[in-house]
């Protein structure tokens, strides 16, 4: 296969780009940053985009933080100008997700396979929260009488996702809740990443995990909220009308092909992918549905443009 | 669908089952006995086979324990008479695979996600294991610069399993080497049932354990030791020749179709479907391939023929 995909390497390309869209919507991990490493010349290149005016979103699938932890992190980078308006994490997606769209009554409580990040943005949609962070369910070993199998019949919704404390007790209590009532209470995936990039090595991603829930409860989530899923795009263009309008005044920037580059297709955008995350640049030529755009890293918009 | 299958509850139809078959292979748990509450009659029901001179075996696909530990739970339960010999767990089935078939050399290492059955079954076999049960690995948090991520070039197979003190860095440790040597290391699952039955809960299987790794490596494991697949019925078989000339003179018997009946099946034998463990008897009329025959309990082949 050739590539149909353009890779930026001129200023009349970069600057063709900073003229043609509107909104540009990152991926944050291995686009901006590789774990706690900044890539070169990110902060300059967002700068750039906001004193032209555009508007610019971080949409992660990490749900392990909530967005005021993750606003956090961009200023601890030394992205000063980032507010937590400008985040769309799958966490907060879900929330949004089990609200909006589920609507799901307030009275019913959550429970969570996860971390905090996602407690957070359930419980400011309004709603109570059981198992994720616990310290109840950090146990060495493994009670089957442990207190928690009294399932609580308020549970109306199940949310998975990634968490670092994972364990046994853990996984068997959401599968009771997945089984619970003839499989019958919603099932929600904050995103399907299968791998977790960090340190350089890739880690059990959120779909690893919900994958073991999954295959031991033989139910499909009813629905996932992160990328590439509709979910995460339909939040996004709810609050920005002109995206909504016109999809391809926006750009989607990641790294991932198969999560990141479908996600901002299957919305009508555009795509940019950077070669600093997961991607080499010999699958770009290898995949059906290319990019619009490759680059060696996201700096370059900047570095061209100098 | 009509059923085909004979539901034993004659003494006629118990005495020609005596009289038909010459080996018994069973499954234990939902057959002799749930966790650790002995099902009626079936200690005399074994004793009625072995008085007989029938080949008795116990077929399990709990890789958490050795032979030698299952013996022990069958000496405690009552089954004064059964041996070591009479055990094929699915550990023991995947140490005689790797050895016998896979033939990996004695001076590779083997990576273990999984029990103590499975080291004590692979060092029985003179393997060194890595992983498994290691305390240094039972950590209250993940850290990503664990020493163990500095991976052991001498392993030459990863073996995975059910195991209780999962955590995030051995699922994690174990991708690493899924994902070493361009995802050239071989791959071996215990077993692949998604749920483990204990106290009259689901909770997790291996294969649901398994199933995490399996979606974040993007590999099948290359090959699967338990019930229903084929490893552990050529392993019974090469020690009984008697069978292995004429399975039809075997008869499996079990409490789950889509495990136990299909492995029975799969090997040429006769099946025989108890109602004591997972199946409902509505549900012997709905599958494709219906057991030979099906019995409310293993202990109606000795009350009927009292």
């Amino acid at each position: 296969m050739t590539i149909n995909s353009q890779k930026i390497s001129s200023r009349e390309q970069a600057e063709a780009i900073l003229d043609k869209y509107d909104y540009f919507l990152f991926d944050c991990d291995g686009v901006l940053w590789l774990g706690d490493h900044l890539l070169p010349h990110v902060i300059e290149t967002i700068d750039l985009l906001q004193s032209k005016g555009k508007t610019v979103l971080f949409v992660t699938n990490n749900s392990t933080k909530c967005r005021e932890e993750y606003t956090k992190k961009f200023h601890k980078l030394g992205f000063g100008s980032v507010t937590k308006e400008q985040i769309v994490g799958s966490s907060y997606a879900t929330a949004v997700y089990i609200e909006k769209i589920m609507k799901l009554p307030k009275d019913k409580k959550i429970w969570v396979l996860g971390e905090r990040g996602i407690e957070i943005e359930l419980q400011e949609a309004g709603y109570q929260t059981l198992g994720g962070t616990d310290p109840e369910l950090n146990v060495d070993s493994f009670d089957p009488e442990h207190p928690y199998f009294n399932l609580d019949d308020d549970v109306g919704c199940v949310v998975a996702g990634l968490l670092f404390q994972v364990n046994y007790l853990k996984l068997s209590l959401t599968l009771q809740y997945l089984l619970k009532d003839n499989k019958s209470i919603p099932f929600v995936g904050t995103n399907i990443d299968s791998t977790f990039p960090m340190k350089g090595k890739l880690l059990m991603g959120a779909g690893s995990i919900i994958e073991s829930v999954v295959f031991a409860s033989g139910r499909q989530p009813d629905a996932v909220c992160g990328k590439p899923n509709s979910g995460m795009m339909n939040t996004i263009k709810a609050k920005n009308e002109g995206l909504k309008a016109n999809p391809l005044k926006g750009l989607m920037i990641g790294d991932r092909l198969n999560t990141d580059m479908l996600f901002g297709r299957n919305g009508g955008l555009d795509t940019l992918l950077v070669l600093t995350g997961i991607e080499l640049e010999q699958l770009v030529s290898k995949v059906e549905q290319q990019p619009t755009y490759y680059a060696s890293k996201l700096g370059v918009i900047y570095e061209l443009t100098q």
